[in-house]
């Protein structure tokens, strides 16, 4: 029978898949292992700034440490996630190894002193750093050194937040708007999932959470749409796709206002800090600095609190939005994933209420939604989404993802993400 | 502030939901319903052939009985799939109206008379075909118009097996290898979600099937990966990539045979019928007939049995492989989808023996990869592992479903499909 088969083909199909394993293992034994300590590092400087509320007095000495450790000292570093991107579009100079121990030691001391801020930035850099280190002595192509830095930030994001999958698809979906390719998908998930592997393996834990919604009586295992809860859905996702617009917007206006009105570059995280501290004292609460995860009290505003509802008002989203932006935009580091986190689990917590929606259900998928909206991730926040809370509300991850990708318009946390079709 | 807001451009995003929502329900409701009648109509048929086994003789004639109304009415409708797929890559003449009654009559007819086939593909044509009929009074760009069609296969595909976001994702997903598009994203969610609620609403259900490896002991919601478990599915996934690959190139060979040697059109259906039932009788069973979800003596070989292991030889892959390459090749209609199922959860059974994985696990894993394979949908088949079997082995899936999709090589069962980026 005339089946074209070319043995070569199938051979080289299998070279491809060992090559880039043997590759990779090492890359991602360093990145899980750092991201380990990393996460090792944060849960330290949290706990300690709890123990210790008056280092947030420290927040503005801590800016300027910051930020002049990058201008003396950081070369292209500075330019943080969106260097790993612009290397991966057109590998050019590479990532600095700097990148690594600045990035992680900065994000560290933001979290210290009490800067609101995230960690996929941190983990993501590291993991770029960590995998352009590599691409000299295993003599790459370009093509390779950027599957080989995707494969980084793969690795990078599927440790910190202990979701492989999701960290492989964001990798690849995150490069451009619109388009997601597949040539580093097989090395992206193998880099992912063992960094993941690595990082548990050095006993880190990650926060669990739950979505239970008892009132919904559902216990098939991927719950069927019901069109009312979807329309309810759809609304909220519309404010969560605003929501991430937002928060990219003001982070990029309040960068340029620090850049054109302040010269001194020392002086911006002194005014950030000292802006971040005051609204904090005006509010009456420290719930909006740090991580926001969890809270010093226990029954404070936090991600996890935000599930039954507790503590979150109408405005803990904005808050938690505007002191993030000001933290990072005025020189402060860290990612700005997890206080996406926090501003789709409190909006969707104050949104429950209004539309009749278990607090539960709309806190997990505002936690996916916002992310998908400012990152223009909307099949990995999907993804992430069943590998934190499951599958059963599935189907309104993906309507709500979706959405929130397309109402964030052409926003982007990243500014040097592509364009590679318009939305709508 | 200077924050960048257009307030047009959130108009004009909030407006393609409401103009898509608008378009896509009655073409949802329209595709949903007759979905729901296919599979009715289907059930009715392997019945029917079930309680009269010498049906089976009637194949032959059934056979010239399809390919005699496709000769002299068909139009363009015998392009079938790659039709569909082809009006998407570039709008031309359209899918012709009579597609949708001839492709579900031939299928019905295909199954009542014991050929061995799917209902993917019948789905996917009455979608598209349904979907381009509406094209017209909508006064539909070619772009739009291309959104719609994907509309059409996404909700043929969501109903049919009761799995809207794998019917979404493939139906962007099967366009071209490698790479995929958002353009049609929300509106393909948008039909595959409302094509299932309305075939659900008609009463028509769908298989359970459960995957519990109660022998992995393993009770979080989604399963950490285990190094060993990976690699034994890693192996699995690399057959599973070549049975998709031999299935694509052997069907794709035989169609050349019979074009080749057998000018008489309708004498090939009359061939193939014949090696088909010839070959169930030399085997002794009747279990490779039909669509093959359950089988007539209830313990036979089937897909359901195949997550226990009832009745799988080593070899049961192979002659479902071989009887549905030659009932299709030769001119009967149907799908290849649930074939691929079959070949996948056989294939899965037979080597977690061997391999000392869960029966249910690999026959679940073999179930979605091979069809990731043979249709290059990685990310609909994980999806749809997730919307079938649940979360907890979804990183398993993956792994399963990405790999299968490289080793399947650059081959597709469709050859409309382009190649966008190659593999390794």
């Amino acid at each position: 029978m005339p089946i074209r088969w070319d043995v070569r083909e199938h051979l080289s199909l299998g070279w491809f898949v060992v090559r880039w394993l043997l590759m990779i293992a090492p890359v991602a034994v360093l990145i899980g292992s750092s991201v380990a300590f990393f996460l090792w590092l944060l849960a330290e400087a949290t706990q300690t700034r709890w123990a210790h509320p008056e280092l947030v007095f420290g927040l503005p000495l801590a800016g300027i440490f910051i930020v002049w450790c990058y201008h003396s000292m950081g070369s292209t570093a500075g330019g943080g996630n969106n260097l790993v991107m612009e290397q991966i579009h057109q590998p050019g100079a590479g990532i600095p190894k700097r990148m690594m121990p600045l990035v992680l030691f900065a994000t560290v001391i933001t979290h210290l002193f009490g800067g609101s801020a995230g960690r996929e930035g941190t983990a993501v850099q590291m993991g770029g750093s960590i995998a352009q280190v590599f691409s000299r002595p295993f003599r790459l192509s370009e093509e390779d050194t950027r599957i080989l830095l995707t494969c980084g930030v793969a690795a990078g994001f599927g440790a910190v937040f202990g979701t492989p999958l999701a960290g492989a698809i964001f990798a690849l979906e995150v490069l451009a708007v619109g388009k997601m390719r597949y040539e580093a998908l097989i090395p992206c998930l193998m880099a992912s999932v063992l960094g993941d592997l690595v990082c548990t393996a050095w006993g880190i834990g990650h926060t669990q959470y739950q979505i239970v919604a008892p009132e919904l009586h559902i216990d098939a295992a991927v719950a069927h749409v019901s069109l009312v809860l979807a329309a309810k859905v759809m609304l909220a996702s519309i404010l969560f796709g605003l929501a991430g617009f937002l928060f990219a917007e003001i982070t990029h206006a309040l960068s340029g206002l620090f850049k054109k009105y302040v010269t001194r570059y020392w002086l911006r995280p002194v005014i950030g800090a000292v802006v971040v501290l005051g609204i904090s004292f005006l509010l009456g609460t420290r719930d909006y600095l740090g991580l926001g995860v969890g809270s010093a009290s226990g029954d404070g505003i936090s991600i996890v609190n935000a599930f039954s509802g507790v503590g979150v008002t109408p405005w803990s989203w904005w808050w938690k939005l505007l002191l993030t932006a000001i933290t990072l935009s005025s020189g402060f580091k860290g990612g700005e994933v997890t206080p996406l986190f926090f501003v789709g689990a409190t909006l969707g917590a104050a949104l429950a209420g209004v539309l009749g929606v278990p607090v539960d259900l709309l806190a997990g998928i505002g936690f996916i939604a916002v992310f998908a909206g400012a990152t223009n991730t909307p099949l990995a926040c999907t993804l992430m989404g069943v590998e934190l809370f499951g599958a059963q509300y599935l189907e309104y991850f993906a309507i709500a993802c979706f959405l929130s990708y397309l109402f964030s318009g052409h926003s982007s946390i990243y500014l040097s993400q592509q364009i590679a079709a318009p939305k709508g």
